[in-house]
């Protein structure tokens, strides 16, 4: 089996951190490659930057699908183009947000999310509720840490300490990680929040693997059948079906 | 006052017929133009589509930002990139899937959406569920013409007699046209169908109007503030901070 | 063009503010006139003032509906009468609070409202709800000035006060005044608190002038087609249809 | 304990249908009596007679307050004036379409409302949504016939049809009846459906001898309070403070 | 009229609290008898706890079946087996949380619960969904006083602190009391806190009473029907329909 | 990793099936042991079955414990006694529901639920909202097939039937086998229907073995800590802390 995660912002160096949480947990059958967006914006920090991150998460499954990938992980806690890229693959599309709230249900009364800028905690809201999670998810936390400053190690100690906060201010169960950037900080923050801490790259590698183990993909008809074909034209020409892309 | 209604599919015919259902509603103050999107898809008829049609709308907003537009309408009944348009204009930009949803949900009890392929039901259902409209749709209804096919003359009456049966199988007060292919129809349909039938081209315009009248814009903070600055890389470079677009 | 905006409590000096702010935002073509209950509550600060100002509203609609207005804005917070007016009237009628947070939503992700009474606070949720923008309300908050001292100067800067604690509050992206008689502050209150303030007197003359133009009327069948003929007795004859005021 | 019954239509020919169903389920202590209004519709049938009749119900309401009744029922399935009855009262006040729905709640997994007209549908499924009664409502089904002719012995069998087959479309439990002047025909309905028919009157009577007998009246602060005294003027001049009536 | 009143913890001295409460609102033609169930824990403070609880309580209604009881409470602010109980008794079956969550909803715009174990709290928010209350209920508060200390006198002063603090924390209108062993304590918590408090053990008794008067019970069919004939095997043969039990 | 399935009806021939379905999906280094209740029901048809298979459950959970088990499967559609289990294992625990409708909800737009006898619709209904998959969830439909008949082979046929029925009323992307005993109709069904089938034995498999992998387990505190120890009496009390179950 080979599953694809798909970084959407154009820093490889965050697709390292990424891939090697993805590995970690994948069984041994499974083959898991990271890969990093060839076009848009270097993290994903707002609608636009989210926006124009989708046309190079496409080109990903596009060609993902051309060499015979199972199945994909689009690593990015706003789940960008997730409905496009369901249309686009033959397999399962995990987003990472829905797969840590999904986990993170699981495991008690509800969660927090602790996330990067405040600017995206209606996107975290919006998603919750797009995945029917919004009952479980009891407070999104903004640490006002930028996407590419999260491996710095001195915010280790304020994404602790927010989660903390998150947990005593909602009561919450566990925390969910806002950020796929944070994905390698899962193991520690778990020993020093003292609840389970999820990390939504690992949760949606293995719900991706478990979907095609029970050979389940999404239906050949309705809403998320392949594109109709259709003329692209000016830049994106590439993305019609006539282009190089598709 | 200026307002730009952007088509964000790349046909021009359809973008005449938007021009003209805008222009005739505005008042005498306001100076209402409709662009075509140059890159993307030729009409917009799934997930991909929309996604592909979004760096298009968004160019066409910077373009506009550049020469003082007061306000946008996003003329796709799916309105993509809404969140993201906002953040890049300083005046309102409107949807006119939210626009129609909205004017109609003062004319009765609730309404029915007549819509074009059955594969854009989900995404009209999704919307309603945003603006808070979902109690008053009663449901959706595909005809499954395409978009393209829209100002074919035979259609007329495929599009009336769906009018009809969704209003009577939802017990609904009004119509809302699912597509801005189909705005010229809306006086037509009012007559044949016996209940008032919305088209949100129309009700956008005068809604982004109305705001700009009353000198209401999004707040400069949060969410919907300017994107932050970003670099951008490959086919997509011109859209960051740094390029041609922006 | 004619609008007809009713003021549902019998304080002249309150219908002189409103047809003021009212008038600022019509189009050219529209001629607005406010008008005064002749029975009823000299303000509406209860369920119990609230359901009283009713008869006196509607007695206006019949009144406009002789003289052939176009549509009607009730200029209360509560909303009272709505749908019962929306029977006796051919053209649209529209609530500042439907109006308000209907503008109000497409400012952002959420607005506050600031209103008078603390016992109001309940009937504003309510309506929140009805009109499908529960989701938008992020907060009601109470300045318990009652409503016929907000023409006293002093109240201005306990108002902007509340207001600016509400966004901080709820995190909102603006504010939506909880009562007509607030209609004359908007414009300072927005420079004052740095968020859009949203009136609903001229949100709503815009949005009932709107409505005109694009034709829409409620439907003539179904829940709010004129209301059956009825003979009424005692107090209230004149309101049946063979009274005076129908 | 005294309970008052208040028929807010003007037809003493449907009070007496009222008054004994009211009576057969009173507890031997409690002393009954239904009331017929003073003013406005011979039958309530639309938003409009709904809003004129609670004038009437808020003058009786003031009355029973002044005699020392205990607890009122609101003997119209629309509820008019719940809560400004509840402003006005010092003890429990209850609607029948509050009482009826909640009673049937009790009997199974959901109920199906059998009413008048079709357009007090809508009304009905306000009320549900506002009781919480929503997720047990399963359909609200018109039978058409008009409030003043639920008296003709020959509508007994439209009615009952109109019950099987809600109950064979809705899969309900039991059947919930739309309108005061359906209460004597609960019985011989039970024994005709074949589920339990609920009555809001006799439902209504007990819920308020049973929230009397435990003492629980609405607290003296906050929304229901009573009413802040208020100057009244024109027709409705004795509902203010210094009038007649309260 | 026959009620019982089960409590279905083991712990005799709390069944004493409850037939009091109990007795004392029943009508002059209502035999109320309390029971202990014969099995399972001393109180219920888990979820383990309840669930355990539930075949003690089934043993209880099973034996007022054969005896020919008209109606049931079940005394636990869960509400254990509610369902299952539905399913096997003629009569109506209420629960405390039921009836005190949908009395307290008449009385304002919403109430507070004060109950015993925080772990607990999750479960009175899940009930108050499942009966449509979640819109009344403004929050539940603990105390932390387990279940079988509430008889101290030493406690009283706690509850009555942490109810005056949820009212004021909640703006509600009404406390309802989130534990059987609370019952005794309402007419004193109402005097102390200033709002109406509301025991359920009262409350659930005179809805039990109302719903046999007016001849309400489930439908013979459907999911509340007598469950399917069964063999069970080991410890719980005897619930087996070959058994002693049933 | 050892995962328990636990059945948590009486009838061994099911655990055949269940224990077959689940090693068929569980990755190399998990071992997975199906296990029948000792107690209880021999199938779970109704609330009153359910509530009584919930003993055996837990008496299983209380066995794996000592035994070191890491993660637990309660394999029947109703999740019986899912929170007690939750309370009383340290490892993760999955409800076949809830598993089932997880991975349905990432199929498309919605799933149908295909499910044996007519009254246990409700329940399902109940968990779909309990999980927050209400809005994937488009439909339950009942064979009214007994449990135990499963696994006779005419009744493949009834099944395939009902879920196209489904899918073609439904409008739906996927179906739901809302039954343990339909897990080895999985693969069939898939093929016979068209669009994915979806069994959860399996699917809640590899849903705790992904748990386990990820190394995520409940909060040792709050809700679902282990419950407080407890006297147990009569037919249960080995499940108190004193006894020999626990």
């Amino acid at each position: 089996m080979r599953i694809r995660v798909i970084n959407p912002n154009t820093t490889a160096a965050m697709t390292a951190v990424i891939d090697e949480c993805a590995r970690a947990v994948a069984g041994p059958g499974t083959v898991v490659q990271a890969v990093t967006s060839t076009m848009g914006p270097a993290s994903i920090e707002s609608h636009y930057d989210e926006a124009l991150a989708v046309p190079g998460l496409l080109a990903e499954i596009a060609r993902g699908e051309a060499e015979g990938v199972d199945g994909y992980v689009i690593a990015c806690f706003g789940d960008p183009g997730l409905y496009a890229a369901r249309e686009l693959a033959r397999g399962p599309v995990l987003g990472i947000a829905e797969a840590a709230m999904s986990a993170a249900s699981r495991l008690g009364r509800g969660f927090s999310v602790v996330t990067t800028l405040s600017r995206t905690v209606g996107q975290a809201l919006d998603l919750a509720e797009r995945y029917g999670m919004r009952r479980f998810c009891l407070g999104v936390h903004a640490t006002d840490i930028p996407v590419l400053e999260l491996d710095d190690p001195k915010v280790r100690t304020v994404i602790a300490d927010a989660c903390r906060a998150a947990v005593a201010a909602d009561g919450s169960d566990a925390v969910v990680l806002g950020c796929a950037g944070m994905a390698d900080l899962c193991a520690h923050l778990t020993e020093e929040v003292g609840v389970p801490v999820v990390d939504g790259v690992a949760a949606a590698t293995l719900g991706v693997q478990s979907l095609v183990t029970l050979g389940l993909r999404k239906s050949g008809r309705g809403e998320f059948a392949a594109p109709p074909p259709k003329h692209y034209t000016g830049l994106l020409s590439a993305f019609g079906t006539d282009g190089a892309v598709q």
